[in-house]
């Protein structure tokens, strides 16, 4: 292997995270390197596994580049020589090829991965690549565990709560879910802990800790959780920055600009594990429009839950619900964190959608731990219990107690969406629903959203509201009303069309 | 689809060729982009798709910081004022998408992706994931077809040549192979036009285009290539800068790192077509160690070659080649090019294989346009025609007509590996050659690499120097000895072992 001595400059480039350094492309050469590929530094017995720039012309020959992160972690300054090699022939890369090739890797192969996958010595090329194959390919059962295992193995902090842990996921891919916000407050008031930690959205108008966040700060350190989680059994902030399972969040970085998540079932599990879950409801939502499509596909991911999760020591189970349309009838932060403050307050004014799913799934976990089931849940709820249960949420989680579904209005512009004609509401397509609520201004304009009037099978009159588009920024109505021309995505029938084809709501695999 | 204008700062950052700039964070969450993924930036009637990096204090928010190649191509100055928008949905990686699943493209779906691919709309984890799909779910006859003519469409310029033009590829994979540098003589003394163009070594010891630039420039223009070719019917030249199939060019960087050509077919035949080729002759180097393991993965690819050219209008033929072995002694662009210079001097005392392999392939070539055969071929070789036309081809692309083999002589450190035992040279792993070549400095030390003294066969005493490493760079004889230790590839048994199970060279398809 060629060792290259080469004179360090720093320019104060900061590369988001990254470790990135830039080479002469005559030094490259002679490294055997290419744009993009990995190198090697060495500096005194600090070593560092760097992503490689080439220049023919901003950097000279004998010198090297590097930006703020690589500066930092090998303690250079401008001058220092540095040792650079290209990476050495990574075992993991053989391993990969093995997948690529259709055969099965052992636990010992996965585990060469993901430590390369931590210490950054595969690029974003080959690890494009291997997640490719993994959908492609297919995970067996065994690599489901073993990649489980190696993310919980990757996790340098577990968080142990006391009492009885549960946790719910959901697959997602079902727009103005805010279920979780109902959920948790149940499940806490029954006595078990749910240390909740939720996403942000990327490519849909809200994720729950965007929802969560009208309401309440849900940024938070560990030792802030466990307080929160102590004083009220349970929490609903942002997971992001918790680094529960690292291995597994680089991954999520490949996957989602691909849009495949091979990987769904051990990243589940492991972020569940590390926070000590012993009891886990998984939510597939299922239909035509979402990422899972048939009550085949829902099963046979359910039946991989539980068997995966068994091995690693969680009892799960799955609910199959339906994904044809929004839950409830408000898309959008704080739109949705009104909806659900609302169910939690007027149940019985509350949508019947929303209510239904979120006491089904709360009903699940609390037959799992022998504490009761769904009427439980509805009691729960509709005693008030489970209001009082979120405000003391908020309330330690930095919000206040005594929100009232008002505080979540704003002075915002209403763009009302009128029937063409007369006849049922037969078929919402959810795509075009989330794209409008996106171009609205959700996530980042809290306010922005949509606001359904109508929803399956509901009979309209021609010139009818069936939705409002919420705007908070006046520069976004051009482009909203742009693409509503486009289509609104409400399809009005003349009789009540029957899009589902069978009900598989509630359907739990054992 | 959110626009954003924003502040242009031009820093004098020089990106390799590639068109990248970078934004804040903030702006980045607003544009719904990620680091790495495509924005594009509208300046004026200037529009350009870049990779975006994103910041959190390099660059303020408002601005974007460009690199210089986005600067030049949009005519942007500091203070500038850009439009910023997410990449747009692309058509493109819907079809990557159905080919992740298994499905086949049309022509329609893979010009859609190529000029994405050439537009430089799909980022590289896109690419990554796209070739992966091709390389595991393969293609369709009409697949590769299809990328040919999409390879040849994009070709900004096509070379045409007098006469009737023809043309070699091998697909690579055995080490010492100069049979280039005898078969384009014979070819071109038969008068027939071939304008030969090679690759550089990346991951052997030398490429093609390495060993003849141990005895002539290798690196010409188009026109200047036209000129060599019209005075001498023949070229030995780099086809790295020609841009003959760009889009297969920019492909061919994402599949190189990942050790991956699901596309060799229409590759390799674009950029013969490209050239005017009316002949092509395929060597398919075939051997347990070679990339192409076995006869009838040789086959496969050999009649997918043949109809998948006729297609495009060629004549192709297909010549499996064995590969167990470096072909002749020497590995190292100037050991080869002697050896080439040697056997076009002294047929007779050149290696028998390398001799039968140039002159084989070149009879192929000349049957197939009716001037002889491989008796034609050998004659034309031993009656030294063949070098007198290898002088010509030198001197016209600014060699000296008059090397001698003693010329790529220089003085070197030799190291002998000797045999540990007497016995029968049963096995060359050629991994373990290309790796002491490389370590000893080729392809950048022109006169590195390694000299056989024996091969498969060779009837070795103990002691006896099996072959030598030359070396250059003294600092290299560390490394070199330290991987020798590991050991020398060579494999000495008390019998002589047939390791070829079967002889697969010459065997034609039609």
């Amino acid at each position: 292997m060629i060792i290259m001595k080469l004179r360090v400059r720093c320019l104060g480039l900061d590369a988001g995270g990254k470790t990135i350094a830039i080479i002469n492309s005559e030094n490259s050469r002679e490294l055997g390197v290419r744009s993009l590929e990995r190198i090697v530094l060495k500096s005194g017995s600090k070593k560092l596994t760097v992503v490689v720039n080439v220049s023919d012309d901003f950097v000279m020959e004998g010198d090297i580049v590097v930006y703020n992160e690589v500066k930092d972690l090998l303690k250079l300054r401008n001058g220092d020589f540095v040792h650079v090699a290209a990476r050495p022939d990574l075992e993991s890369k053989m391993y990969i090829g093995k997948k690529i090739s259709g055969q099965e890797l052992s636990e010992k192969e996965i585990n060469v991965i993901i430590n390369d996958v931590l210490s950054h010595n595969l690029n974003d090329l080959e690890l494009a690549s291997f997640v490719t194959a993994l959908h492609i390919n297919g995970l067996s059962m065994n690599e489901d565990y073993y990649f489980a295992k190696a993310f919980i193995g990757s996790s340098s902090e577990r968080i142990r709560f006391p009492g009885v842990v549960v946790d719910k996921h959901s697959c997602g891919g079902v727009c103005g879910d805010k279920t979780t916000m109902i959920l948790v407050p149940i499940i806490a008031a029954a006595g078990l802990t749910i240390p909740k930690t939720s996403s942000r959205a990327i490519t849909a108008p809200a994720g729950t800790a965007d929802r969560v966040e009208a309401v309440a700060p849900v940024i938070h350190d560990v030792k802030r959780i466990h307080d929160i989680v102590k004083k009220t059994n349970g929490c609903m902030v942002w997971g992001g920055s918790l680094d529960l399972a690292p291995a597994d969040d680089l991954l999520i970085q490949i996957e989602k600009p691909l849009e495949i998540d091979p990987l769904i079932i051990p990243s589940v599990l492991a972020k569940k594990k590390t926070v000590g879950s012993r009891y886990v409801v998984i939510d597939i939502p299922t239909g035509p429009d979402a990422k899972i499509k048939t009550k085949e596909d829902a099963e046979r991911i359910a039946n991989r839950f539980i068997s995966v999760g068994k091995k690693v020591g969680m009892h799960v189970e799955c609910v199959v619900t339906k994904a044809d349309q929004p839950i409830g009838f408000a898309i959008g932060p704080a739109l949705e964190a009104k909806e659900a403050l609302h169910a939690l307050m007027n149940p019985n004014n509350a949508p019947k959608d929303l209510v239904d799913k979120a006491t089904s799934l709360a009903g699940v976990l609390l037959r799992m731990v022998g504490k009761g089931d769904k009427r439980t849940a509805e009691k729960i709820l509709f005693s008030g219990k489970a209001e009082k249960k979120f405000r003391e949420i908020v309330k330690a989680q930095g919000g206040n107690y005594n929100i009232k579904p008002g505080d979540l209005d704003k002075k915002i512009i209403v763009i009302n969406v009128k029937s063409k004609k007369s006849g049922y509401v037969s078929y919402i397509n959810n795509k075009i629903l989330i794209r409008l609520a996106k171009l609205a201004g959700a996530p980042k304009d809290k306010y922005a959203g949509i606001l359904l009037k109508s929803k399956l099978g509901h009979k309209a009159r021609k010139g009818e509201v069936v939705y409002e588009i919420h705007v908070e920024n006046p520069a976004k109505i051009g482009m909203v009303k742009k693409h509503l021309k486009q289509g609104d995505g409400i399809l009005i029938t003349g009789k009540a069309m029957k899009m589902v084809i069978e009900e598989i709501d509630h359907i739990r695999k054992k």
